[in-house]
């Protein structure tokens, strides 16, 4: 069985840098298995890609080494590290991209990547997925231990935990992502459904907050003036072309549009402030 | 030799949708090949997805198991189903998506994927590409048999056919695809050159209409008001951008402007009317 | 060890097009490694295919094959070729699109894509990429040797070299490239630091031009209005939003935005014109 490499980057479609560093990493580990996550995250947008990273690691088998490029400080002091934990390698730069998968791992063994051994011979200033992470992961891939690839490090950048207020009435949480078919997901989660009427949201990423439950039908979601009554199972309980709040596959309450845009229809971006009232006759907040 | 899952969506190479379907299929078959057809389908546009599945499935190996989500119904009733035909394998929401693959294959053998030994232990109501689609089509590339994956099933949803009205000097059709060069796929083929002036037209979805034999340089195609005279057998016969009537390479009638974009220039969409006019001088039906 | 075939193409990540040529490819050689450069080569635009494709070709390992498919003229007289040359193989049509990897390895060993035997059965004449070019480097894969495959060929078609006119004070190139993040790629290259403040110019594609030692901080370049005074190590030695100057990836210089879009803010296109004024200090030309 081969060796995954996964590969999440702000590269793009376009140019040659997503080639390059699966050229790098074939010429090192050519039995390597080469899986694309996406390279379209936001342009150096660390935190998306925190976000995108935390939703989907775990779906992928133990073993699986994640190459993370999204690295606005190439070429300065900013660190190359990788990070063991839960069964999976993660290599990138320790700017914060890895802080949401800390948060489901623990921080886990982290490595600083200095044993310029397993870089390429000529390192440049300008692109170090090319020329750090992507050998490194393959080195990696190829049976190297990660002890062999630098030194143990303590403290590593952690972003701010998505935002999640969580009161008696009212839940507050920001957009964190918009996706392809507009639909805006938000930092509330994760929901689990219990029966068909009632949730339970269990905090995502603090264990100090309290679950709370969520009366379906009674809730309400408010996301840049629009107010959407009531939790949807699925799109499709709406009608064509309605706004709707459903839980999302990864457990995050979303606000969609069914077979439409809601990101398109409500202007929305990342960051903006999202409630979820929890209604009257439900309420109920236990510890 | 390593089976082949090859993947056609409409969820965009942005997000983690995709990464995440890998992910679980090589949890469960480590040594399928993943081939990615095209996660660009219109968001929702089933048909969109139908057509170009037809177009594309004939081109792979025997034995491939082609796993297709374009899927508004998830989590409505609409029933998860594969179908076994011409050597080939696809899994897919059954909501016609699989229609025009039907249309030359016949109905083959369809099951009901009703067997949830076979999904993933939780299925959510928003993602069954990851829940259902994705590790049924892993299963059946690790060898479990079709019909242990549900029951069968004799009625599936069918999608209208492509447009094409026959007549004895013209032929009816509508435009089906705009790809990325704007070049203009048509419904109106198959079409087969005889000679270097002489084209046959085979109806692609009704064996009851009859062939049209059609002489490439005394036949005109109307399309939004573009008048275009005489069918070309390649771009380059026409001057850089001058429009030209082509036979695109899956057989279809093709409006194409020669290195420009066709659909910028004419504002089509799918769905529009398009008139081959077969000219008076070759006009000649047979049975 | 699995053979490589890597793709470069203008078909795009929308359509059917690529995923047809992968599986052609895998009927042919069903162990074959598929890698793609990229299918977003602006469409028909040979040029930036060329440059695309030398700037990424020496990262693969020895023996990979590069499928390459930018060929405005399908369908008319333009022949298909490959080319043999410093360990890897080259498949395209022959419009120049492989000039700039001839310009690195020389002109290698050349044949014309005569033999139909390689080819499939019915050949098209608007997609050439499947036809043609798709199963003979999937031949090619599969161990058939070069010449096997048609006739010796001397002449290919050949570019005009990227523009860098070498003066004693200024150098001047033009825009190649834009990427994915805005950043500008500019002929004007292989740049080298020697220290950190000091660069040496070696002309990329012209033995007979001189080098040039270049001072980073007495540097100015000039494209489209902007001024840019000195040349940075890394991106981040700018202020965020800030112009700069840097060596790219590839060794040409580049004009970037720290953490923006360059070419947004200064609306430059392929083939504008770049100056690089080396200054008063520090000139020095030598041979």
């Amino acid at each position: 069985m081969s060796k995954i490499i996964a590969l999440l980057s702000d590269f793009g479609n376009r140019d040659t840098y997503v080639g390059t560093m699966k050229g790098v990493i074939l010429g090192i580990a050519p039995e390597i298995r080469l899986v694309d996550i996406s390279h379209n995250v936001d342009p150096q947008h660390v935190r998306q890609g925190a976000f995108m990273l935390q939703s989907v690691f775990h779906h992928f088998p133990q073993g699986t080494i994640f190459l993370v490029v999204i690295d606005p400080g190439v070429g300065s002091m900013r660190r190359p590290i990788a990070l063991h934990g839960g069964g999976y390698t993660f290599v990138a730069p320790d700017n914060g991209v890895l802080s949401y998968v800390m948060e489901v791992l623990g921080q886990g063994e982290v490595v600083e990547l200095l044993n310029t051994d397993y870089w390429l011979p000529e390192v440049s200033r300008t692109f170090h997925g090319r020329d750090i992470f992507a050998p490194v992961a393959a080195h990696l891939a190829a049976g190297v231990p990660l002890g062999e690839l630098g030194e143990p490090s303590g403290q590593v950048v952690r972003l701010p935990r998505p935002q999640m207020d969580v009161n008696e009435r009212r839940v507050t949480g920001e957009v964190m992502h918009i996706d392809h078919f507009g639909n805006i997901t938000t930092s509330i989660g994760y929901l689990f459904w219990e029966g068909e009427t009632s949730l339970t949201l269990t905090p995502a990423f603090d264990d100090n907050l309290p679950s709370v439950q969520v009366g379906a039908e009674s809730a309400t979601v408010l996301v840049h003036g629009e107010v959407i009554y009531s939790i949807r199972a699925s799109y499709s309980e709406a009608l064509r072309g309605d706004f709707l709040a459903v839980v999302g596959s990864s457990g995050y309450l979303e606000v969609a549009v069914n077979q439409g845009n809601a990101a398109d229809r409500l202007d929305v971006a990342v960051g903006d402030r999202v409630d979820l009232e929890i209604g009257e006759r439900d309420a109920a907040v236990s510890d």
